[in-house]
């Protein structure tokens, strides 16, 4: 089956359109609807990144406090909403902790993925981790990891445990099998969708999942919310690929062209690849199998990313994700919890356009 | 408090005399002992590092198929047996996949070990990760920690989970505290005693404890145990670190010198240093603190040190640990498993002389 036919298969079923009006703030919107957890989420980010060991904290600070949207937690905390937990009392705020739990993986995944090999430096790209060292990056990330498993041992969820253990193992398999595809054109859509998958969904979903599993809630609506988490990663991670090679990001100063340079596999370049003619695909092979890269390429690169449209048809997949992340809230009964949900899938994919 | 001062501060209190010999012969006596826990033990790792992501089996085969003694998971399984744990009829034998999880956590801290930075690179370093470079034996490693994690959810018990995520978590303070003290010879005994105490005792001590816990025994054994294992932890980690300065494994064949030539503080450097004259100090600062060596600076190095007898040093260190782990079991009944477990000891102080 070529890429064509593939991209088609691959698509989720049964896309729906979603209403996608104030997208952009809804992120902002959820996250101050849950002020007070999120609040207290950072606070025991904190409190328990915290080691007799300097370096610690203060490696971890620095990414920590970089910060970001905090989304993985939010979708903990979120979910735990929409389920209408409630942490008895005298109990400590279970999802809070588990919400902790989850961003000290997702920063431990982070300053894991910051590691560089020799080839990596030899390009130039030591940037990343250029302030602490690779393996302050590993050992800290380390650290994070165990942590959070404390965290999860003083919570006691032997669910929970599975369910956050088993999205650990998948996020290693899946950037493994990022790193076996790297470089590699003929990497099929199925095996991208595994990487992207394993790298990024799969603690979306698990994230997501625990939100139920604290508030006692039936399989079905654990299952549900797996799914919104799921649908929802795979539409942030392919947005994500678009935007490495977005040239309109490029006039507004963002970096571009890091997934160029790393020649990784993602959906841009395959999709310009299979569109493209016989010259273009010797120009991808050169600089994606061969990593032989001369300054004028990543702009090329772009050109050709541009001509065969293949940003469209990432977005086109993401939409997609995103409109099944939305399908499978549907359960829920309507509240603000559950549309702000819906309007961050939407916002993944507009932040991209 | 000068060093020499401070060596004897920090030796365990009333070291014993204990008895040595067959020491050499202990650790096979206790694997042939418990061959059938060891086996099982093995074919517990082997299923359980699989993945539908080849690199990772292939990777992880490399590391356990290389092997070595097992001494972990083997000290799980001797105090299970010493704690009288037997399987319930139909109930998985719980030692060997607690062994196993003890083990992966080991793999684990060993491939993140070979992660190295820029800097080591250039001084020709990269030869410990040279088959599959930093970012899969970080990657690996990621994973069978989440899979170690995944076990351990299987086996239900908070009670061993807390041991080893807290366990974890120490490792990962100890190297982090280890990489800190690089370079450093203001680095004082305390600071040194808690590197090795996070780098390997930690997990020696978890390792024993696990065993009581599993046999349900009470506090005071599992505390016992957890005794023995730090304390063998201590000693075995001492003398590993004098084995990399002992000259006549070089004659062996055996490599001497990763530790010089990474500027890693460790006993052997601490004592021949304090214990030097003003010229021998600042060749140490020269070598250990400037990074700065020529070809023949190993060679004066292991002079100084055999000058100054700080291999000698270290292996008193060592043989009082040693002893204070024997010491530990004296609560339990005399029998094949303990006397077995003392000879451990004494074979790991014997192996550097």
């Amino acid at each position: 089956m070529g890429l064509a036919a593939s991209l088609d298969a691959n698509l989720p079923e049964k896309p729906e359109t979603t209403k996608r009006a104030g997208g952009e703030t809804a992120l902002k919107a959820l996250s101050d609807l849950l002020a007070d957890d999120m609040l207290a989420c950072n606070r025991a980010v904190v409190a328990r990144m915290d080691s007799p060991v300097p370096l610690i904290p203060q490696l971890a600070a620095h990414l920590v406090a970089a910060g970001g949207k905090r989304l993985r937690p939010l979708l903990t905390l979120a979910s735990a909403r929409l389920c209408g937990y409630v942490p008895s009392a005298g109990e400590a705020p279970r999802h809070v902790n588990l919400a902790a739990c989850v961003e000290f993986i997702h920063t431990a995944t982070l300053l894991h993925d910051d590691v560089v090999d020799e080839s990596a430096l030899r390009r130039g790209l030591a940037s990343a981790n250029a302030v602490f060292g690779n393996k302050a990056s590993v050992l800290v990330g380390d650290f994070l990891f165990a942590r959070s498993f404390q965290l999860m041992t003083e919570d006691g969820s032997l669910d929970v445990m599975a369910i956050l253990s088993k999205a650990a193992a998948t996020i290693a398999e899946g950037e493994v099998l990022q790193m076996a595809t790297q470089n590699d054109l003929s990497t099929s859509m199925e095996k991208y969708l595994e990487v992207i998958h394993g790298k990024t969904a799969a603690l979306f979903a698990a994230a997501c999942r625990v939100g139920a599993v604290v508030a006692g809630r039936p399989q079905h609506e654990a299952d549900a919310l797996d799914a919104y988490g799921t649908n929802l990663g795979m539409a942030f991670q392919l947005v994500d690929d678009s935007l490495d090679y977005a040239a309109d990001q490029r006039l507004l100063g963002k970096t571009v062209g890091d997934d160029f340079r790393e020649g990784k596999i993602t959906l841009p370049v395959l999709a310009a690849y299979h569109a493209g003619s016989a010259a273009d695909r010797v120009f991808w092979r050169r600089v994606i199998e061969d990593s032989a890269q001369e300054p004028d390429d990543l702009d090329h690169a772009l050109s050709l990313i541009a001509e065969t449209e293949a940003i469209a048809t990432t977005q086109r997949h993401a939409a997609a994700y995103a409109d099944r992340a939305c399908e499978a809230l549907s359960i829920f009964p309507d509240g603000e919890v559950r549309r702000l949900l819906s309007e961050v899938a939407a916002y993944t994919v507009s932040r991209g356009r």
